[in-house]
C-alpha cells in the first residue's frame, strides 16, 4: 500500500493537481531529474472524468543539492507552466506534524491514537486533546498530552462561546489535522470552512448509509450484514465531506445493537488512523468530493 | 459457515419462528430424541428486541422412522403448543427444488448460476429463464434450459401484459426460487406480493446505499472506497426488501465507473449465489425488514 | 457473532464436549427447562469427522431458581449420563476474569488491551504485565496496573531462572489468561503445560505459513499478496497450537518489510483482541489441534 | 484498482524493468512526451530491496503519430540508455491475446472463464480447452470454444507422450496465456521452462501454506479460520513460482473438508479471473520470486 520511511529516509514530497494534458509528468521529472533527485516513490492520476491530472512525487533529501525553499521557488516556475489552476505543495517529511483531537466521553479512538503515538506509529505528535467530558483527561494526561475541558452546554443553539473556546485552543497550535475523535458535536460551518482540509472525522457507518445519529441503531433496524466507518474531511454538509478511507466488518442476527457498537470499534480505530497517517504523509489530494490518495 | 451434504446426507430440516419463552428448545429436541432421530445441524436465535425465537433443525433422514408427511402431522402438535403466531415447515434435502431466473442483456450472474447448476453447486435445476431480451437465449440452451424471450414495451406504462406474461411462465413452474439476477425491471406491487418470500434479487450496490438506477455511478460519484452487492427479497418498496446476504471490494480513485461495473460484477455474483442457496436450503428466516441465516 | 450482555444480562454459560449420540441437546435443554431456565444463547457442533458433540449455553442467570454450586451439582449428574469423556465447564458471567500479559518490547498489543481494559471492552482485568525488558513499564503503571521486570540472559540455555520468575510472578494471580503480547520468547515446554489452555499468543503470520522468526521478512521474501495474524493457545510445538482467531491485511509490490510489520499490527492487535475475549467469555472449546469457537 | 479500456480507448502499454538510478522517469516520459503522448496510466515502483526499477505506462495509441513497430525502434534506443540489463516490451491493447486452458474434470473455473469470455470480461480469446478427461467438453464446445481430449496414464512415469501432446496443441495457438484452470495434473520441469512467463496456475490454498495435494483437507486439520486461493506463475518447483494474486474466506468449526471444497471456489474463481487478466493486460512484471503487479 504504502512506503513507512526508514529513519534515514527523509523525503521531500511534491503534491500537484492540474488541468491534464501530455508532457506533465515528463515535466515535473525533468525538472528532479535535472538536480540529479531521486525519486522514491511516484503516484500518478488522470481523471478523465474531470480531466485533471494529480500526482505525488516523494524525491530522497539527500539527492537534493539546496533546501526546500529553494526546492519550492524553483518549482512554482514549473507549476506556473502547468497553469494558473494548478494547486500545489511541497513538504518535508522530517518536520514535525502537529495534531489536535477533540473527544467527548467514548475513548476507544483516543486510546488508539495516543497508543500509536507511544508506538512510534503516529507521523505526528499529538499536542493537546480537547473534551467537552472530563472523562477522558487522565488517561491523556498519563501520556504526557495536555487536555482542556470545554463544556458544552445542553442547549445547541449555546454552544458559540464553546465552540469559541475550542478553536482558540486549536489554533493556538497551528494543527496540520484537526482530529473528531468521536467528538459527537457537529462543527458550526464557519469552523468547517476555517478548517478546510484539516479537520478530519470518524463515522461510524459504511457512508452514505446511516447519515447523522446513531448510526449502528439503524443498521440495525435496516438488517444489513456488513457495518463499517468512514473516515472524511469535515464539511458544512453533515458526513458528507470527501472520504479519505472506510471500511467494514461482518455482522449477522445474532449482534445485537450492543454488539454492532463493540465491533465498529474495531474498524473505527483503524480507519481513522490510517486516513489520519495517509493525511499527514501528505498522501490525500481532494477534488470536489472526491479524493485522490496516493497510499 | 455451514455443511454441505454428502450425497448420503439425506436431511429433514425443520424452519420455526415463534414468540419466545423457556422450554422450546426442550420441546423440540425432545421430540426429536422421542423417535431417535439425530441432530445433524442446529441453529438458535432469540431476538431480545422482538422478543421471538427462531431456530432450524437439520434431522438425519434415515433416524426418522416415518415418513415426511407423518413427521410433518406429528409436528404440527407440538406447533401448536408453542402458540397460535408460529410458523413453521418442514423441508426435505432430497427434494428437487426449482428455480426460475428473470434476466436482461447483462449475462455474468446468469453463466455463473448456469456453470454452478452444472457443477452441481446450487441445490436447485434451473427450470427456465426468462429474458426481456433475447441476447441469453443461446448460452442458456447450450445448458439444456428453456429460455423464454418476452419483450417488454418501452413505455413503463404499457408493460402490464408482458409481466402477466413472464408471471404465467414463472408459475408453471411453482418455483421455490424466481430469481432476479440482473433483471432490471421493476416488478410491479402485485407481483411482489405474489412471488413473496421467493423473489430474490440481487442489487449491485451496497444498500441502503445507491438505491435505485445506475448505483455504481452514484459510487462514483460520492467518492466511496468500496463498492458493495446486495441479496434481498423483493418488496413493493423499491431496493428495501430483506437484506439476505451482502459483500463489498475495494476500489480507489483509479477506477473509472465502467471499471466498477466490472469489479463488481465479481461480488454480484457471488453474493447473489451464496443468497440463493441459503434460500434454497431453507436457511432463512424473515422477520419483518430483517433474516435470519443459519449458515 | 456474538452477544454483549448488558449490564443486567448476568448469565451462567455451560461449555460442554462429549461423543456425539442423539438426545444430548434435548438432555441437556430438558434439564435447563425443568427449572425453568431462560436461554439466552445456544450453540451447537455436531463434529462428523471426530464423532464428538460441542455445545454452549448462556442462562439467564436470574431464571435460576439456586446458586451457581447447586446448578453444577445439578449438572453433574446429567453430564455423568453422557459417558465419562465428557468435559465441562460451568462459569459465571459476572465473575471478574483475570488476565496476566508477558510483554517485550513491542507495545502496540499492550496499549490495545490497556485501552480495551479502560474502555471496558475487555471482559477481564489486567492484574499485571511482566516485560523481559522495561520499555513500557510507564505506560502500564500510568493505566494503574502493576509492572514486572524480568530481565532474561542472551544465552537461551540459561533462562531457566527468568521463567521460573516469570511463573511464580503470573500464577500469583492465578489467571484464566496468560497472554504472550509480543512475548517474543519460546516458552519451554513444562510451561506450556502448566498453562494448557491458558496461555494465548499472538502470532505475527497467517499461521501455518512463516512459522518461527521474523515471519514479515519471510512473507515480503516469498512475494505473498497478503499477510496476516493468529491468536492461537501455547502448546510445545512452535506455533502449531490450536488456532482460535486469524485474520488477514492485503499488502503490494510497494510495501516494504518496514511496511508489513506496521499494517501487519493492525491486524495482531484485533485478531489478539478477539482471541482473548471469546476465550475470557467461554466461547472456545478445544479439540485436538482445532478449536469450536461459538461467537 | 485498474483502468478497464473503453472501445475507442486503444493504447500502447510498455512494461519495462533495469536497475534504478535517477532520471529513468524523466528520460522515458520525456521520450512520450516529444511525439506528444498523452499517457493513461502510469505505474512506478523503486525495489530498494533489490535495487531495481520498474514501470508500467499506457499511452494513447491515437496520440502516437506513428506505428507500434516504429514506437519499439525508437523505445529501442531509449532502452540500451537505461543499462543492458533492462527487460521491456510494448503491447498493442488492440491485438487479440490468445489462451488456452488446461482443465481436468472440476468444471467451475473454466464455467467462469468460459462465461467471462462470453460478456467480454476475459481481454483474450479461449483458443481451446485441452482436458485429461473428457468430462467438460460438451459445455466447452457449447461456447464454440475447441476441445481436445488427451488421457493421461495413471503411472506418472508413463506420462511424457500425453504431455508432449499437451505441449504440441498448446504451442499450435503461440498463446500468451497456458493456464491450468484445476489441471491437477504437475507440469515436467521442461514444460515449466517451455512455457516460463506464460503458464499460471491456481492453487487451492493461501500458498506458502499447504502446497501439494489436497489443501483442504491440510487446512482442516489444521484448523485454519480462513481458507485462501493463489494464482502463482508456474516453476519447476511445486507451487513455488512468483505470486500474482491471493485472496481468503473466513471459514469455521462448523466447515467440513467438503463445506470447504465449496466454499473454496468461489476465490479459486476470483483469484485466477483476476490474475488472468492483469497477466493479459501487461499488468505483471516479473523479478525472482515476487511480482510487480500495476493495477
Amino acid at each position: 500500500m504504502s512506503s513507512t520511511p526508514a529513519p534515514d529516509d527523509r523525503r521531500y514530497v511534491l503534491m500537484l493537481g492540474c488541468p491534464d494534458r501530455p508532457g506533465i509528468i515528463a515535466r515535473i521529472t525533468s525538472f528532479i531529474a535535472e538536480f540529479g533527485g531521486s525519486i522514491m516513490e511516484a503516484g500518478y492520476h488522470s481523471d478523465t472524468d474531470s480531466g485533471w491530472f494529480f500526482t505525488r512525487q516523494a524525491v530522497r533529501a539527500s539527492t537534493v543539492p539546496f533546501g526546500l525553499d529553494e526546492l519550492r521557488d524553483r518549482f512554482s516556475a514549473v507549476a506556473a507552466e502547468l497553469g494558473p489552476e494548478t494547486e500545489w505543495q511541497l513538504l518535508d517529511s522530517a518536520a514535525r506534524r502537529r495534531a489536535v483531537l477533540l473527544v467527548s466521553k467514548d475513548g476507544h479512538c483516543l486510546h488508539d491514537l495516543l497508543g500509536r503515538a507511544a508506538s512510534g506509529e503516529l507521523p505526528a505528535t499529538i499536542e493537546a486533546v480537547i473534551g467537552n467530558h472530563p472523562d477522558l483527561a487522565e488517561i491523556t494526561r498519563a501520556h504526557g498530552v495536555t487536555f482542556h475541558h470545554v463544556p458544552f452546554p445542553k442547549d445547541p443553539a449555546a454552544r458559540g462561546p464553546a465552540f469559541e473556546q475550542v478553536r482558540e485552543l486549536v489554533d493556538a497550535h497551528d494543527p496540520e489535522a484537526v482530529v473528531l475523535a468521536r467528538f459527537m458535536q457537529v462543527l458550526p460551518a464557519e469552523l468547517c470552512a476555517h478548517w478546510t482540509g484539516r479537520a478530519i472525522n470518524i463515522h461510524h457507518s459504511f457512508l452514505p448509509s446511516f447519515v447523522g445519529a446513531r448510526p449502528y441503531h439503524q443498521a440495525f433496524a435496516r438488517g444489513v450484514k456488513l457495518i463499517g466507518a468512514t473516515c472524511h474531511y469535515v464539511t458544512a454538509e453533515l458526513d458528507a465531506g470527501p472520504i479519505i478511507e472506510q471500511d467494514v466488518i461482518r455482522v449477522d442476527h445474532s449482534d445485537t445493537v450492543r454488539d454492532m457498537v463493540r465491533q465498529g470499534r474495531d474498524i473505527e480505530r483503524v480507519v481513522l488512523a490510517r486516513g489520519l497517517r495517509w493525511h499527514l504523509e501528505g498522501r490525500v489530494l481532494v477534488h470536489g468530493r472526491r479524493t485522490v490518495v496516493f497510499n
